[in-house]
């Protein structure tokens, strides 16, 4: 299997996460590249490419215009107005407020976020823009005819949503390459969200789509980040209606139920019928995954991996999370490893 | 001018602030009302009283009772799930999300709040609950004939809504007290926030009542916290329609003008004729205000509770913002002696 990857990815490395009430080093930072790439190469997964530039219309095809300009300059606008840390939002459009667009960027940031533990800082916009060149070329290496390729993407982007980051994510990845797929000659597009937590921004993207089956595996939002969508009576709007499925799961969750939960979602893509098939790949339902819940071992992603190859479909796996340094690299090259085994 | 006030402010003692992408300590601390009730005993406003104990029914004439319970518990809470820091949000339910309530007490913080700079700490309930008796303290004694009285609270009030905290602020002093002055024979309420930030909380608490006129002189929300809710256009609605009026003011706004919108304010209080007027007394709205942008000087404060006075009404201040710590006590008594000498 192909790998798409960057250095690029290194430009995202703030130095704060709000954790807890405190301010820590990221769990979202550059080593966890540097271990899936490592891993890749370990094993010989397969070459490992540069992606190509497929420019800003394929973000603008997905995301908000405006959100995207803010994200572009939030960096410098948030510098010129003198603050010592990095960019973060301290108040949001809540319940019964305006929606209207301050001006100022503390109002911005909270306009423009859905969650404050993930700052802005030097290089954010051009790590999150090379990532989604990664997606993209990885989605056109399967238009190439390749049966599956991995778009180790980071920063991560399944919680983007049309205007709105979060969680460690900018731009929707997942999402970008997904319509790449439908603008260059798919008609269905399946997503398979695998990440320990709700692939929110991709369910928000797609909501109103039927062209597009977001199905997402994950925590429960009772209990989980985004704590704000991913129940199980959501099920899309208008035209999406049918076409967004999740199946949330309690903590301490292990390999059998969400084995079970996984094998409903493959029966209803293959139902879809979907031209490709595009998984959010993360690894953060491994039992040791320090900001998760999920039971899963290091041999269960080699075992979900064989099982997602039994769809036969062409197949592009797009990182998101997972936070365990020492394992992650393990746990991904295992799925890639497993699907390619039963391919 | 007697003064309403308790130790247990106290109690409201935390050690951080998210601003600018940093811990700091916090703006809103005890020094505040120290200072405050320091120079009430210096310049012999009158007597200082204990706040008499009122119970939960005032407070709960007000807010979500859902709400009252999680501030009440947020501080074990979050205790028990083991974090290290105090009681921060860091999600929440953002545009097109889903309003259930989390179980997890991250979730529930995203829920209940509308900004994440004012944590939750030990004691920030109890003295929240304080804070509201000495405003309910001091319109009691408006019906028991008092011409006007001030209400020392910390915490402040006027950013909490019907059900969510932040900008520093729990339990809606101001709106408790108006309540309570309503239900004990009042048939309409005035309250004049004069603040530098818009009282998002008491405009959302009132927004569809006309029994309550609501009107806040204010920093723009398109330049100012809480940069949702405070524009020109919002006036109410339903049964409120006409009954919130909103003056934001750019940043550099001196006496003159904010003189001119307060004037303004006056002539619509007097027409709605109400039982009683409340002052939501903020006042940082001073030149060196750390956090704010108007230009009044200490004298311009003593020239607007003077202007006040002229309504000739019952009036209960009750005690909000105003950050410069070292100016903030001459500022409020200005206003207080003004009002007064005016009588
Ligand atoms: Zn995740
Ligand atoms: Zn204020």
């Amino acid at each position: 299997m192909e790998t798409i990857f960057t250095e690029r990815h290194r430009l995202r490395n703030s130095k704060t996460e709000l954790f807890g009430g405190q301010l820590v080093e990221p769990f979202e930072r550059p080593s966890r590249a540097e271990y899936i790439i490592g891993r890749v190469r370990e094993v010989d997964l397969g070459p490992v490419s540069e992606p190509d530039d497929y420019g800003m219309d394929p973000i603008l095809a997905i995301h908000d215009a405006d959100f995207i300009a803010f994200l572009q300059g939030a960096w410098s606008d948030w510098q010129s107005a003198g603050f010592e840390g990095e960019a973060m939002p301290t108040v949001w459009p809540a319940r019964r407020m305006s929606q209207k667009i301050p001006t100022n960027i503390e109002g911005r940031l909270g306009y423009y976020a859905l969650a404050c533990e993930t700052t802005i800082s030097e290089g954010t916009w051009e790590a999150a823009y090379a990532s989604a060149q990664v997606a993209l070329t990885g989605a056109q290496r399967l238009n190439d005819g390749a049966k599956s390729v991995f778009s180790l993407c980071r920063p991560p982007g399944h919680h983007a949503a049309i205007d709105m980051y979060g969680g460690y994510c900018f731009v929707n990845n997942a999402a970008v390459a997904a319509q790449h797929l439908l603008d260059t000659g798919a008609k269905r597009i399946a997503i398979l969200d695998v990440d320990f937590h709700h692939g929110n921004g991709t369910q928000d993207i797609f909501d109103a789509r039927d062209d597009v089956l977001f199905i997402s595996l994950h925590g429960d939002p009772m209990d989980a980040f985004p704590h704000f969508l991913g129940h199980a009576d959501e099920t899309g709007n208008g035209n999406g209606d049918g076409f967004t499925i999740n199946y949330p799961m309690p903590p301490n969750t292990d390999f059998k139920t969400w084995r079970e939960a996984l094998q409903r979602a493959l029966a209803q893509i293959a139902d879809y019928a979907p031209d490709k098939l595009i998984i959010s790949l993360g690894v953060d339902t491994f039992e040791s995954d320090p900001i998760s819940f999920f039971k899963l071992k290091s041999e269960d992603f080699t075992t979900y991996g064989a099982d997602i190859a039994t769809l036969n479909l062409p197949t592009l796996f797009v990182m998101e999370g997972g936070y365990d340094i020492a394992e992650i690299s393990v746990n991904t090259i295992n799925v890639l490893q497993g699907f390619e085994s039963a391919s």
